[in-house]
């Protein structure tokens, strides 16, 4: 017999007990012994719930417990829960979390504690939700020199790009039309100004290229300036806009990170990728390209990615397969001095060397310009208005 | 030091013969600590290649190396194939193979030697070429009942479709690119008849559903019969004309699998599927459905996965991590038997119940039947000349 516990039981947290307490069968097998869920950390009144007589408020319980061997660490933020997460790992206790926002910024220390404390950290359910991505990014491609990581990590603003993109919405009527669904928060900063985007792509950057990259370091733009011009002269030359969060590695072997709206051309798999849904694509030397796709959030399907890191650090929980060395802040490139193809919508003259696509309806157009830093842009889109500005993902 | 050896040095062996000898470094990584290829068996002149000096003519050695723990099969076939693998696993040997005919004939056998053995058995590459399949379906997603498990598997019988569709190709015009390409064989056969497919659903639905479904219950049609008219009807209500493996689990527990062409709607991510690329689709109870999209052949995607599973088997080696699970007859059900809906072409008056959806440019007509079996469909188009009958994908 094994023994896990949960550190809070709000949505993704309930939907683990769930899965433990209903699926004792199939973990057993998968596992190759029965695995009891022990204790559920929370304060709220559990009581009604099928596993109200495992909950205690009590957190000194779990990390003295010697028969607990997994963790999984279901509160959010980077108050209590990385308090608890580093003192479990230090207790040897092996640590399965949902938390991006811990692993983004505390990443680097929690996978040293781990290794100190003979145990490990796991962190699937933090980027895709559901999707298997890191652990096959991680185990099933380490054979490859990883090139490319890059898409769609955020369901709120897919969403709502997607609302723009085939139902002619504007901006603020699709981000309205998503909180009413509850898909956007009251407060929608975090998704659709990029900041969760930028956390997620941190931890992809980290696995792939094994540089300890924080999230201040990698540029993000959200999507409030994507206009319903901007998506009808994309739809023009074969082009949805998404949200795409990139991370490359150069030639010289630096790297760069950029989470920006991007014109995807409709041929590509990425492009497909709608409403709440998220893609991943891979890029290795070996593979080529592979791309994850499925539900990027919900209780359930992340629910799904927490057991399934739980139990693999039940059957092998002393060693983290993660390589996110240390942080080199030479080997970081700001994506502003790199060019880059721009879909550009102006008013006025059509600026020399943009090639025009279309009219956007009103009084301005759209074109297309060659490959450019953002200063050559601004230097060649001098005098006009310019309406809007989207890099192209090539 | 770890030592691996690899049976056979064609095209894939000598993908993972490379990546074993110039990665050594990421490899030890991955592993924690270094990884030697000791031997590769073959016949065959390997003067000039760099592993020139590994290579040897009799297998008892590696049989009988107490240092080697894991070997890579790589010669295809189920002779001698079959015969290595069976006395690598009774010595006690995880094997890794991207054998899919062995393992679709011979999996519960030798899945029950590794058990035997105390080693593991691994065939990633079997399935999907690089993409991380197996595995992920397997473990990342061991919590989930999984429902469905579909897709394309298939690069050749893809290449062809894809040049039908976007190119306006008939099969006999795409099949004889496809051959100067030496994307297909010069007897096609395996391939455009869906055998190749066949056998790697065995594969994917006796790990979805543990049960031993042997080849020959799979039903399998290829695509020989796809008809420039049908690509053609299929586009104008939107979808497209996939080969699709697909097998699922009925409310009651039972089984059904199917190779055959179907129509799949333009909107859903296998249609953007196209050339050589593979995509699979799995459906589990929590997680939702998943896409795993990329080079299913090819001899360094197809070597990546016999790599990863490799490090795997060096780290873990002591359990397959596959839940086959025992013949049982009774669970399968014959998709003859089963409802579809149709796409018909027909020359004719137009059947009872068939929505007509186009004139296919000649002297046919198209549409959509109900939900019926092939039976149901024989009787409503009675006294008509039949074109074309293709499922469609729900």
């Amino acid at each position: 017999m094994k023994y896990v516990a949960i550190l809070g039981c709000g949505v993704v947290g309930g939907g683990v007990a769930r899965l433990f307490t209903e699926r004792t069968e199939r973990i057993a097998r998968a596992v190759g012994e029965p695995v009891q869920l022990k204790y559920i950390l929370e304060r709220r009144d559990c009581s009604g719930e099928p596993w109200a007589g495992l909950v205690t408020d009590d957190f000194s319980k779990i990390e003295n417990d010697p028969e607990l061997t997994v963790v999984c660490e279901c509160m959010g933020g980077v108050g209590a829960a990385l308090t608890f997460v580093r003192r479990c790992l230090k207790a040897g206790k092996s640590v399965v979390t949902s938390n991006k926002q811990l692993i983004a910024e505390y990443g680097l220390e929690l996978l040293g504690l781990a290794k100190e404390g003979g145990c490990s950290l796991r962190f699937e359910a933090a980027v895709g939700g559901g999707i298997p991505l890191l652990r096959p990014l991680s185990e099933d491609l380490a054979v490859n020199r990883i090139d490319e990581v890059f898409g769609i990590v955020n369901g709120t603003t897919n969403y709502i790009l997607t609302q723009m993109i085939e139902n002619d919405r504007g901006f603020a009527e699709a981000l309205s039309e998503a909180q009413a669904l509850g898909y956007a928060e009251a407060d929608p900063s975090a998704d659709v100004d990029g900041f969760d985007a930028q956390r997620k792509l941190c931890i992809l950057a980290n696995l792939a290229f094994g540089s300890n990259l924080p999230p201040e370091r990698v540029s993000a733009e959200g999507i409030r300036n994507v206009a319903a011009e901007d998506v009808a002269c994309a739809r023009e030359f074969g082009c949805a806009v998404k949200l795409i969060a990139h991370a490359g590695r150069l030639p010289d072997d630096r790297i760069t990170a950029l989470v920006a709206p991007r014109l995807v051309d409709l041929d590509r798999p990425l492009a497909s990728v709608n409403g709440v849904m998220n893609g991943v694509v891979v890029r290795g030397d070996a593979v080529g390209e592979c791309l994850f796709y499925g539900a990027g959030a919900g209780r359930m399907p992340t629910a799904s990615a927490v057991v399934g890191d739980a139990l693999e650090a039940l059957r092998h929980g002393d060693r983290s397969p993660f390589d996110w060395g240390e942080e080199r802040p030479e080997r970081f490139v700001d994506p502003e001095t790199l060019p880059f193809r721009w879909f550009v919508r102006w008013e006025g003259e059509t600026p020399a060397g943009i090639t025009e696509v279309c009219a956007d309806g009103g009084h301005g157009y759209a074109g297309i310009s060659p490959a450019w830093t953002r200063a050559q842009l601004d230097e060649a889109t001098a005098g006009r208005r310019v309406l809007s500005r989207i890099r192209l993902l090539e």
